[in-house]
């Protein structure tokens, strides 16, 4: 999608530099930087710091990072234990160890010759599949929004909570593909973005990839969804997931979960959008996810611009208190509409979902 | 309560400088500054810039305004528009056309010899009430409290939303005022103070007056609080309100709402704690409640100390996006368990209402 006019992915090889490119979204919205990754720890480092995030794009990460493993040193014990490190950089994102695994059966494969050739082309596959099961999710997400569309003959207003926009994946994002596809067909559409504390993904990354692609939208408060939904100021919603359990329950950002209440209450359809290798087939109970703790300075300071145009960091909360930082939550299956996949629309159950992936 | 170990009201009449003082809360928590409020229209401004705000502060506040009113002319046409501006200064506190027009009233009942007197006094009345009403509203809520321990027989974790701390009233609070009794008694608290985007009242007031009372607590994200409910963490929500319909409705900061939802489908208690001067008998449908649109900017910009103590104001937001600031929700009866009052605690319903109040 574009940037500033430009088309860009989130993270592709550089063959001139031999390093792997990624856009730095800790800077975002203020400021528009390219970043070099040469070493499976500058991959790690990223991750953990979240200059990338988003589970597709955290998957694709990864997969750069077994590569750039290779390339420094192609010793089973370093490889071995770089995809160890790189699936503990961030808990919660079912995609990292997904993108790991398939690196290391691939690795397993090839004679160390090619090794790296071999491995860089497996990394870029892994994007490419990711963006095409994404195009594939905005194509049966658009059906839903066309079809509000042609029942209200008006602006079809879209919720969305944190990022699970391009910025998240490699291109075209999940929850934001529908919305995109749908503006490129000239349906007309505004999007309420829930800014999404702590990190403020939905105003820093959401509406800056909106505002670029020209989509018009509103950012709101995390608090707002409710109101805006009882007034009937929202059409649909449409969120991410980090991890989907087989039983349809949904690990997204923080607040997912009340705003599928709300949307419940409201009689408003709440769809999650997913590529299927965010599907855990694992965990059956969703008390058993693990549920990312960060650092409390996530929430206890900010970053913005100052009068001077520079990021300044400043301290928002009184000095004595304290502050917990969770990362995610559940979404129970029943408040969960549809699940929008690169192979259609499902209902957020077991069976259905063991019908269209197993 | 106390501030830095000194007891203090929210708001007095100070006989030597013959105005009003109060406590500039746009300045917490970073800077502690007692202001002075000489004429009606300082009043105006303190209400609408929320240097005083929470709706039994702003009532208090504006009957001191309709006594400075009187100071300043004693003429009924100003004295009219002094109460028709003080009215307008906020759209949805109940509270203060209940405190302009019982000044209203009084004045007209007196000659003009005594008025700037009893003005005051009555200013004075109409603050020292509500402090005995939020008494009372702790008194009646501590048995909850109490209940809650006696069973549970551990620290008992009491979630909030927003500011209905001391600080939103004369003194003791609405919300808070359970929890400094149950302090008081030596019942193990710990609260859950919601951020409470965008002002982040419950960051810089409520956790702030609860450090300086020595009462853990904790902020979070406002999207927190559902995964805390959903793994047991939270025993218990109480929270304040701005007005409170005859029908159990309950009109009260952005995002109470979504708390209420949360709580009612983990079978959480959620408490909503008023004095009776909140109730509005009038309007029946939530849908007529005016809700307030602040300005966008409380959203985009956000002050803090920077890394020399100096506060410091920065844009959070991209620079091409809109944003909406909505500060109120509203919260159906049906997820309220119970209405906290200085006479009792009751349904929240027209029926239980009226056998309390009427």
């Amino acid at each position: 999608m574009k940037i500033e006019g430009k088309e860009y992915r989130t993270i592709w090889f550089d063959n001139d530099s031999q390093s792997v490119k990624i856009i730095d979204q800790t800077k975002l919205p203020h400021q528009f930087i390219i970043k070099e990754l040469k070493t499976v720890k500058d991959t790690i480092n990223a991750i953990k710091i979240m200059q990338v995030r988003g589970a597709p794009l955290i998957g694709g990460t990864a997969a750069y990072g077994m590569a750039l493993a290779v390339k420094e040193n192609n010793d089973p014990n370093f490889i071995k234990k770089s995809s160890e490190d790189l699936i503990k950089s961030r808990p919660t994102a079912i995609n990292l160890k997904w993108a790991v695994d398939r690196m290391m059966k691939k690795l397993s494969r090839i004679n160390s010759d090619e090794v790296l050739k071999f491995s860089l082309k497996e990394a870029k596959d892994i994007c490419d599949e990711d963006e095409k099961f994404c195009e594939n999710i905005g194509l049966n997400g658009l059906k839903i929004i066309e079809e509000i569309y042609n029942k209200k003959k008006d602006i079809v207003n879209i919720l969305t909570h944190c990022n699970a926009g391009w910025l998240a994946t490699i291109n075209w994002g999940t929850a934001t593909s529908p919305i995109y596809h749908a503006h490129k067909k000239g349906i007309p559409i505004h999007v309420w973005v829930d800014e999404t504390r702590p990190r403020n993904q939905g105003a820093n990354l959401t509406s800056y990839e909106l505002n670029e692609e020209e989509i018009p939208n509103t950012i709101i408060a995390d608090n707002t969804g409710g109101i805006l939904m009882q007034r009937g100021d929202v059409d649909m919603c449409i969120v991410g997931t980090d991890r989907t359990l087989s039983s349809g329950d949904v690990c997204n950002k923080i607040g997912t979960y009340l705003k599928a209440l709300a949307a419940h209450d409201n009689n408003i359809p709440f769809y999650v959008a997913l590529p299927s290798s965010t599907i855990d087939w694992d965990i059956k109970n969703f008390k058993d996810i693990p549920i990312e703790k960060r650092n409390s300075e996530e929430l206890s300071h900010i970053e913005g611009l100052d009068e001077n145009n520079d990021i300044k960091k400043v301290l928002i909360y009184p000095k004595k208190s304290k502050a917990l930082n969770l990362a995610f939550d559940v979404t129970p299956a029943k408040y969960v509409t549809g699940l929008i996949t690169e192979k259609g629309v499902c209902e957020a159950s077991y069976d259905a979902l063991k019908r269209m992936f197993r």
